[in-house]
């Protein structure tokens, strides 16, 4: 039914270091490369300072229904979190797009494995997607400080 | 490669009456109805009150790489619109979660049509999508009043 109209390339060859999300993930750039024949679509993109990107979880591995997910160490229902071993393992980030050159995005905060096979891109559209969300679920338990030391991985690895 | 998880039921049923995006869908209520097999998934997500729902626009015809979106009369690459007849036909809805009985959502803000398949549900988190995004390409050059005219559609309709 589906298939890829492009690639992610990223920094992150490996899972386990990979940032967990894209606002763990600044400074983080990335390439996405669109196949020439979808590369039409990209049209007026670039007047957009945020996207979606929409992908595989190509990694993730069986899917589960209970996870600990990565800021708790508490079990959850996998669709209370973000965790990529999903009964369809899609993947979405909101990155923001630095420059478009032709067919490729040039994006930073990128939280995605470098090869991830791209199924969509989106605008960000603040009049649809800024949500005043009053209640967060088992993430207000985690606080601020925390998430972020956990979040970005990567750090925590290179001490 | 992917398959349902459940179906999402609305009071939407024609394309052309549906609201455009949850924002403009304010009162219309629905339901998901996830899958007995995939129930134990849904754990804690009552918590949240906001969740994305992502689903197969299965009524979204052949697609296009070039179209003219709903809220303004200027072609533009799809992958710059929310428009259903992407190359892969996913669509993206951030809904607000009223309760869960089981594995039945009751959801208000729902622009999905009746019968849609789902394909995964994610929390909507703040401190990873609630985004100060500064620029928001063409849908800058329309303004607020003419968006929620035209987006609620079945209300033009009505009239």
């Amino acid at each position: 039914m589906l298939s890829p109209i492009g690639v992610i390339r990223s920094e992150h060859i490996k899972p386990e270091q990979t940032p967990i999300q894209p606002v763990y993930a600044k400074g983080c750039q990335g390439q996405v490369d669109v196949f020439p024949e979808f590369s039409e679509g990209l049209c007026d993109l670039e007047g957009f300072s945020h996207i979606y990107l929409i992908y595989c979880f190509h990694k993730a591995g069986a899917a589960k229904l209970i996870v600990k997910p990565f800021l708790q160490d508490v079990n959850r229902g996998v669709f209370a979190t973000r965790a990529p071993c999903r009964p369809n393992a899609i993947g979405v980030s909101i990155v923001k797009l630095l420059r478009r050159e032709g067919r490729i995005l040039h994006v930073e905060g990128i939280d995605v494995l470098d090869g991830t096979p791209l199924l969509d891109i989106k605008p960000y559209v603040s009049r649809f997607d800024r949500i005043s969300s009053k209640r967060n679920g088992w993430q207000d338990e985690v606080n601020e400080k925390t998430a972020r030391k956990k979040g970005k991985r990567k750090m925590i690895r290179r001490r």
